[in-house]
């Protein structure tokens, strides 16, 4: 089409597009190109407003390395990475929520009852609860993956003065689906805020605190996998995660405790825990896997 | 927001903004985000599909250079690049099209009448016409950028074996208007098409050629300037430029000649011009820089 104006160019486009192409990818782009251009013509955007758009996404590039994707970041500031989330959560289970960018497979096999905590500094937390079907149904062999931050803020992929595996651990569930193992609170940090995406969240006053969470990943055979973060209901920064991950279901009672007798038998730290400390109990639901 | 939704989402990312960022920032952000949650929510994209997204823009930061900025591509094949024109485009003038990556600064300047051709090979092409206003007088002083291909389809930017300045010029109109120089008549070429803009025009079947054009920064005080293209009437790809620069406008028939006799005598190559040569007239109109 040689005549193309702003009103025609997004059919333009199109058409340009073989007949060929695969269903759901010319879904996709259909949808894309019709709010992107949707978005220039809504804005007038300018010129240089264009170029700082094409300026912050070769930033992003830039400053990306393996272990920082700026962009994964801008997708989670922008809340798409909770939205994808979201629209893929299975409606009867425990919610998704963002896996973030700090998990690193091959965590050591741990039993049910475990401390991770070791020489960690910090508040010493027990962590339990069941895996169980949408039915309440205990799920045997449910396998977790669960990592966090250490007391400093950070995880230990981000910080040399911890163990190569501190504070990560993969758990499978005993016949009764439960789970249970001590570790230390985690604590809020903030996203890497010193690149294009920090420059975003400055520019429209937002903050780059992350209220503090325990990662999971738990999967069973049969049922949908869960990628989840769980977070404590005294946390400043519940209402305003600049990645959106919180959703009121994963929000949990930091419970304080004095007196561990009460305590299951099998948590390995029952008999050093000092006073007090806390308790979380925490079920993770997994939905079938013909479930949408 | 501790309660956020696939729908609530949206709302939740405009309070997370201070009310003292920028009106026109956040008008643009809203715009913004808007259209990206929506893109998510209509298309239920997944994991999978988002992650193939960011690959893509990981990759276009990967492959970019100083040189060459594939996020700018991107832009270019999704018609982003020429709509941001199309609105921003004076009603009252020459149709701007897309600048391009090959412009560069420092050109000679040379009168009006020039002979850019020199010793390139190809079919010689006199170009001519007036620089007006939207009222029809014509324009003294106005500045011409002038920039094309060689025969083989490149850039004296991109080709080590052209001069370092070949086939741009710079010129001043005289008191009439008037600007004329001869040149090669410039040649189609692709789109670089070996990285992830590449992958997008194959999945979805476009070809990654461009119609052959003439590239002009035309400016004047006092006026809007312009950037925009002259393509000839009879390329093979004129009806689905991968980057939409083709405007009606900006179409011009090559007349075929074999009597330099009634060209103007300021053309510097006249005496030279071999049988038969091509002549294109095309005139700039330039809005009042106070128009939008």
């Amino acid at each position: 089409m040689r005549n193309v104006t702003s009103e025609t160019i997004t059919k333009a486009f199109l058409d340009y597009c073989s007949d060929d192409t695969d269903p759901r990818l010319m879904f996709i782009i259909e949808r894309l190109a019709n709010h992107l251009h949707d978005f220039v013509r809504e804005t007038n955007l300018t010129h240089e407003e264009w170029q700082k758009g094409l300026e912050l996404l070769m930033a992003a590039g830039n400053i990306s390395t393996p272990e920082r994707n700026e962009f994964i970041l801008f997708s989670d500031v922008l809340g798409l990475s909770s939205l994808v989330d979201m629209v893929n959560s299975a409606e009867n289970g425990t919610p998704s929520s963002v896996l973030g960018p700090f998990h690193i497979l091959g965590a050591p096999d741990v039993p049910v009852g475990a401390d991770l905590k070791g020489g960690n500094e910090g508040t010493t937390v027990v962590v339990g609860g069941r895996v169980t079907t949408s039915q309440g149904a205990p799920i045997e062999g449910a396998e977790l993956e669960i990592w966090q931050t250490a007391d400093n803020g950070l995880y230990s992929n981000q910080d040399e003065a911890q163990p190569e595996y501190n504070l990560r651990a993969h758990m499978t569930t005993a016949a009764d689906g439960r789970y249970l193992f001590s570790t230390v609170r985690p604590a809020p940090y903030t996203v890497p805020d010193d690149g294009p995406v920090g420059e975003l969240l400055n520019s429209t006053g937002r903050h780059p605190w992350r209220p503090s969470h325990l990662h999971f990943i738990v999967t069973a055979p049969g049922h949908r996998s869960l990628v989840t973060e769980v977070f404590p209901s005294d946390d400043p920064y519940l209402d305003e995660d600049p990645v959106f991950g919180v959703r009121e279901q994963l929000v949990m009672d930091y419970q304080k405790r004095e007196d561990p007798s009460d305590l299951p038998d099998d948590l390995e730290a029952k008999a050093e825990l000092k006073s007090p400390f806390y308790v979380v109990d925490f079920d993770f639901v997994l939905a079938d896997a013909s479930t949408s």
